[in-house]
């Protein structure tokens, strides 16, 4: 029986994972991993068999193939996991940004160790702080931003709702509920001049970064649309005293879109 | 006139560093690096001038030599900073765990900036996701943890003051303020039985990990004295179902303490 390594990819660009994490994966047999991840990563485990759990339809092919299995997607990669572990030395879980935020390794965890499968996690960079990082606005600030909060909409429940509690919120969701995540945070109490940094591919050298304040998020939908983002409010999202080397002042504050060096080239 | 890079080392360990930010290192002619960091980061970079900017005394070194710097630390540091990226073509500002996340990065990037120096912050891990990855306990989980915030004492002006509304608090401190963290958590309304891991030195190989409930949480004060500690407080604490590999449900409830291979090795 082998042992299965759940590994952090971080939130996208493949030199975004640790160390630790390329080393464990050219350790690995086999690599489960989602869509998402960049193909990129696969240059660490060149030798591995890596088998794509994220794309549609993997529930049902799995299902066709092996009835006793659940139906839903989650079940069916969790009994992969274990499947793969029964025959392969090193089993790798690739997950995007960091396992133990929003990557559903609870379940997972729990199927593999049910199973008497020894576990290890490699921890990830999670997407707020490669989006802080492209931002160049640190979540937590001297005096005012002395607490910082991940929540997700991603979840079976449905929709976010904020509270009002850190000094810094940052929501992890596609930029298609941005309208109405603007409209909640106004009825849990932010002011409407919050200022908001959004980010979608963070990592990436295809980012996009756009400022908006609560009362104007609904209008960072269309440049956003179709790429995962991370949306940052309240004291995180202040821009700092001094403007980046090459701007003035005036400059940094007129620019509302500050896109990557080819932001056309992957759209 | 040279650039700067702020540079996310992890939670400690060397191997947390990100692919990238070991690939930056590798280009630098200055390293300016805190106390804390892992020695054997420097392996990234042989040939760099590493200083260290985290010891006592450094700024009062620093005034001694240039009266006209400012008398704290920090300013010293912001200064160095800049003195070093007029003379280098790289200049490499190492901070553990994430710079975002409590690093003080707005102050260097603000001098930084303001001397008209390009910058680039690489992210890295922080302490949190080492801590949840060590317990193998992710920070959110399925219906009970959807959102997980993080806040420290560390700050000048001192004492924490938790809230209760995200499902997972975790909290960067010493092991000395443990009992006071209980009893503020208490008046903040989370419930005495909520399930609280600390874990000390994230990360590395001598990681210790206990389990605690709010209303206990004071006893983990001896064994976690002298480290850094990580607190996680509430959803992100709970054991899951499947206890790991090796142990069964009995052991695994009755073992408060869990140490890493050889916890006594560096105590």
């Amino acid at each position: 029986m082998g042992r299965v390594i759940f590994i952090g990819a971080g939130p996208g660009a493949a030199d975004l994972i640790t160390v630790r994490g390329a080393q464990r994966l050219a350790q690995a047999d086999v690599v489960l991993f989602d869509a998402l991840t960049d193909p990129a990563l696969r240059v660490y485990a060149p030798k591995a068999r890596w088998i794509d759990v994220g794309k549609r339809g993997f529930a049902d092919a799995r299902r066709v193939g092996a009835p006793a299995y659940d139906s839903t997607k989650q079940d069916a990669i969790n009994a992969l996991i274990v499947e793969q572990a029964l025959d392969a030395d090193v089993v790798v879980r690739l997950k995007g940004g960091d396992p133990s935020i929003f990557g559903r390794l609870e379940e997972e965890l729990d199927a593999v160790r049910a199973a008497g499968i020894a576990c290890e996690v490699v921890p990830g960079v999670t997407a707020a702080l490669a989006a802080a990082a492209d931002m160049q606005r640190p979540l937590t600030r001297r005096g005012s931003g002395r607490s910082v909060a991940f929540a997700t909409a991603m979840s079976r429940e449905g929709a976010i709702v904020p509270t009002h509690s850190a000094d810094t919120e940052v929501f992890y969701m596609g930029g298609k509920q941005l309208a109405a995540l603007g409209r909640r945070l106004r009825a849990a109490g932010w002011p409407a001049e919050t200022p908001v940094g959004v980010v979608s591919r963070a990592g990436w050298p295809d980012q996009l970064h756009s400022d908006h304040t609560i009362g104007t998020l609904a209008q960072a939908t269309v440049l956003h649309a179709g790429r995962p983002t991370v949306i940052t409010v309240g004291a995180g999202a202040a821009t700092l005293d001094a403007p980046p080397a090459g701007t003035s002042s005036d400059v940094a504050a007129a620019t509302a879109v500050q896109p990557a060096a080819s932001p056309a080239s992957k759209p």
